[in-house]
C-alpha cells in the first residue's frame, strides 16, 4: 500500500495565483464586457530586449546544424553564461563570486522551493510576514511546519512581522531560528533592506549559526545608493548565506525561464554529529540527480543582457516599470489611499481602506475599478489589510489604474 | 545550528555522468591525439527537426513583441501543447488521457526525481537493476534507501535483477513493496517489455496496491508491435501508473529541455488514515509550488514536432539512430562479444569479456579504441559485467566505432 507525504494534505489546496486567476476567470466570464487592468500577478509584459531575441535565434540556429548543435550542457549552466554572471554581477561590484559557486537553473522559485532539500527536516524557518509563498509552502511539503492555526500561521515556523509601523522591515527573531528567508527588495511588500539592516542580519546570522537563504529576485531594482544589490556586499555574507537570482523580472525572462543561485564554497551548515559540512557540492549534487541544466537557447539569451547593448535595454525596461510604480505610489496616494514600496521594487503595497480586509479590497477592485491586484494576506496574515499592485503593466494601463483608483 | 538532511551524505560523492566526464576529460588531456567516439551518454547528435527549429524561431519572435509577448506560462504547460500532446500520443492510439492529466516540465529526468516527493518517507522502492540512476539516488535524498551495503545495494531498496539469463527484465519482487519504478524500453539495457509482460506488472500493481513509476522516454523507438508505447495500452493501468515522458530522445531536446508527466484522475494512493488520495491534485500543487512552467520556446519547438512535417522528421531521426544501434549490435557480434538491446531502443547492452569488469573494459575501450561507453556497473550491482553503448553518434563514427571495436 502507498502513502501519501502526509504534508502535502496539510496544505491548502491552491496555490495564491491559480486561485486568483481562477477568481479573475469567473469575473471576466460573467462580466464579458469589462475591460481588466492586470496589476496582480508579478508578470512583465515588455516584450524582451532586442539582445535576448538576437541571441536566441542564433542559439536555435546553433541546434539547427550539426557543427553546432548542443544537447544536455552541464547541469550548473554553461560556463559562458556563468562567467558573465560572475563579471557583471559580482566581479564589476568588488565582489567575491566564483564560477563554481553559481548553478544556473530554469527559475528562482525552482531554487527557493528545491534549495530545502539539503537541510534537516527539523530546521526551524523564520519568515518575513508576508511574505513569498514559496518559501512557506516548500516548508509545509518537506514537514518542517508544523500544523496551520486558525490564524493562518503554521505552528513551526516563526513569523517575522513587516508591518507599517515598522517600515515594512522585519525584526531579529527573539526565538531560535535556524533558517531565515529574507527577499529585499521584498515581494510583496515592495520595500528593501539597507546596507546597515543587512548587515544586521548578516551579523546575527553569523553569531547564531543561521542560515539566510536571501532571494535578490528584484536586484535590478535597486536605485539607491544604500540599497545592496547582493548579499555579498555585507562583509562575512560568504559564510551564511545563499542567494538566488533571477532573469524573469531583470529581462522579462518570465515565460523563458532562467535563475541562479550562488552558494559560496566556505557556507557551511551541520552534520548531525556536529561536524562542518559544505553546502556547494551538495546543491552540485541535488541539481546533477534531479535537473538537466536550463535550455541552452534560454542561456544564450540570457547571457546577451550582459552585453553592452543588453545592459542598456535591460536597464529601460527597469525604468520602465519604475516610473509606472512612482505613478501607482503617487497616484494611490492622491487617491487618499496609503502606499508603500515602488522605490527600488516593481511592487507598491497598498493599504486596504479602514475595515476593509484583502480579499474584500480585492474583490471590490475587480469589481468597481476592473483592476486586477493580489490579496495582502495572500502573502501571510500580516499582509490582512493590504494589496500588492505591480508596476509590469505598461504606462498607458497604469495611468489608466490610477484614474479608476481616483474615481473609486 | 543548521543541520544538513542527513542523506545528502549517505551518497556517493558525484552523480555517474558527471563522474565518466571527469575520466573522459582527463583521458583527452593526456592524449590530446586521441580522437574519441563518444557511445558514452546517451545524448543525441542530430540537429533539431527543421519543425521545431522554424517554430522556436516564431516563438522567440512572439516574445520580441508587445502583441504576442508571452510571460509566465501556466504551471502545467500551454493547452496548445498538451492538446498535441493529448492527440497524438494517446487518442490517437485509442488511448484514455486528459488534458488536466498531463503535465508539461523541463525534462523526465526533473519529474522521475520530484516524483517521489509526493509519497511517503517509509514507501519501500522497488527497482529494476541494473538502472537509471536517478530513481536511486532521488530515494536516497529523500531518505527511502537505507544504509549502503558493500555490495552497491542500499538496504531498504528491493532491486530486482535483470540477467541475460532473464532476458534481461526483472521478475514481480517476492517481498513487499509499495513503489516500483519501471523504465521500458529500458535505460540502460536497450530491453523492452512486451504487452503481456507489461500487464502482468499492471496486474501485479493492481491486486498489491503497488504505484508503478513507468519510466517511457525512449517509447519513440519501439518499433515491435507487441511492445506498448504507453503503460496505458494495459488495461487498469490508469488506476495504478504515473508514466513520464520525453522529448530528449524523440525530438533530439536534450539541450532544449522539455518531458510531460501523465498522472491519471483516479490514480489513487493511501492517507495515513486508510482514505484513498488521488495523486493528481497533488502533483499539481508541487509544480505549481516549486516549477514555474517550460520555457514558452520550447514549448513551441515541442508543439511542432506533432505537425505531419515534424512527426516525419522524428521518425527519420530515431530510424537513423535505430540503424546505428543495429551497427552497433552486430558489429559486436562480429567482434565476438555479446550484445542485447537496441531494437526498440537506441541502447546496446554489451557484455564485458570473461573476467573483466565494466570500469576495467571503460578504460580498455577509452585507451585501446578510443571508445567512451558507459560502465554498466554505474546503474546498479547487476550492471557488472557490462558496459552500455548508444546510438546516439553519426552513422561515420558508429561505423568506425565498430571498426575499432573489430580490432580490439
Amino acid at each position: 500500500m502507498v502513502y501519501v507525504n502526509p504534508h502535502f494534505l496539510e496544505l491548502p489546496g491552491s496555490y495564491l495565483f491559480s486561485d486568483i486567476a481562477h477568481r479573475v476567470a469567473q469575473y471576466q466570464e460573467a462580466h464579458p464586457a469589462a475591460r481588466l487592468i492586470r496589476l496582480g500577478i508579478g508578470d512583465v509584459t515588455l516584450p524582451l530586449p532586442a539582445a535576448a531575441v538576437a541571441a536566441m535565434h542564433r542559439a536555435v540556429d546553433d541546434l539547427a546544424r550539426s557543427e553546432t548543435f548542443h544537447g544536455y550542457g552541464p547541469e550548473q549552466g554553461y560556463r559562458f553564461l556563468i562567467d558573465a554572471i560572475v563579471e557583471h554581477d559580482f566581479r564589476r561590484r568588488g565582489l567575491d563570486v566564483g564560477p563554481d559557486e553559481v548553478f544556473v537553473s530554469d527559475g528562482a522559485k525552482s531554487d527557493t522551493g528545491n534549495f530545502g532539500e539539503l537541510l534537516s527536516a527539523d530546521c526551524r524557518i523564520a519568515v518575513a510576514d508576508p511574505v513569498y509563498p514559496v518559501y512557506v509552502d516548500s516548508n509545509v511539503m518537506a514537514g518542517r511546519a508544523g500544523t496551520l492555526g486558525p490564524d493562518g500561521r503554521w505552528s513551526r515556523i516563526v513569523y517575522l512581522p513587516c508591518t507599517a509601523e515598522g517600515g515594512f522591515k522585519p525584526d531579529l527573531p527573539d526565538e531560535r531560528v535556524d533558517v531565515v528567508y529574507l527577499c529585499s527588495p521584498n515581494n510583496p511588500t515592495g520595500v528593501a533592506l539597507t546596507r546597515d539592516e543587512l548587515k544586521r542580519w548578516v551579523d546575527y546570522a553569523l553569531a547564531n549559526e543561521v542560515l539566510l537563504l536571501f532571494d535578490a529576485a528584484y536586484e535590478a531594482f535597486v536605485r539607491h545608493d544604500d540599497v545592496p544589490h547582493s548579499v555579498y556586499e555585507i562583509d562575512g555574507a560568504r559564510d551564511c548565506a545563499v542567494e538566488f537570482r533571477s532573469f524573469s523580472k531583470t529581462a522579462g525572462f518570465t515565460g523563458v525561464r532562467c535563475g541562479y543561485t550562488v552558494v559560496p564554497r566556505c557556507l557551511k551548515v551541520r552534520g548531525a554529529d556536529g561536524r562542518h559540512v559544505a553546502l556547494t557540492p551538495l546543491w552540485n549534487r541535488r541539481q546533477c540527480t534531479k535537473f538537466n541544466g536550463a535550455s541552452y537557447i534560454t542561456q544564450r539569451g540570457a547571457e546577451a543582457i550582459y552585453t553592452p547593448e543588453g545592459q542598456r535595454q535591460v536597464r529601460e525596461h527597469i525604468d520602465y516599470y519604475l516610473a509606472n510604480a512612482r505613478l501607482l505610489r503617487e497616484g494611490a496616494a492622491r487617491a487618499g489611499l496609503e502606499a508603500y514600496g515602488g522605490e527600488d521594487s516593481p511592487y507598491v503595497w497598498l493599504r486596504t481602506p479602514e475595515g476593509c480586509g484583502s480579499w474584500a479590497f480585492f474583490d471590490r477592485l475587480l469589481a468597481d475599478a476592473g483592476l486586477v491586484t493580489t490579496p495582502g494576506v495572500g502573502f501571510g496574515p500580516c499582509g490582512e489589510g493590504y494589496v500588492r499592485l505591480t508596476a509590469f503593466n505598461t504606462h498607458e494601463a497604469t495611468a489608466e489604474a490610477v484614474e479608476r483608483l481616483a474615481t473609486l
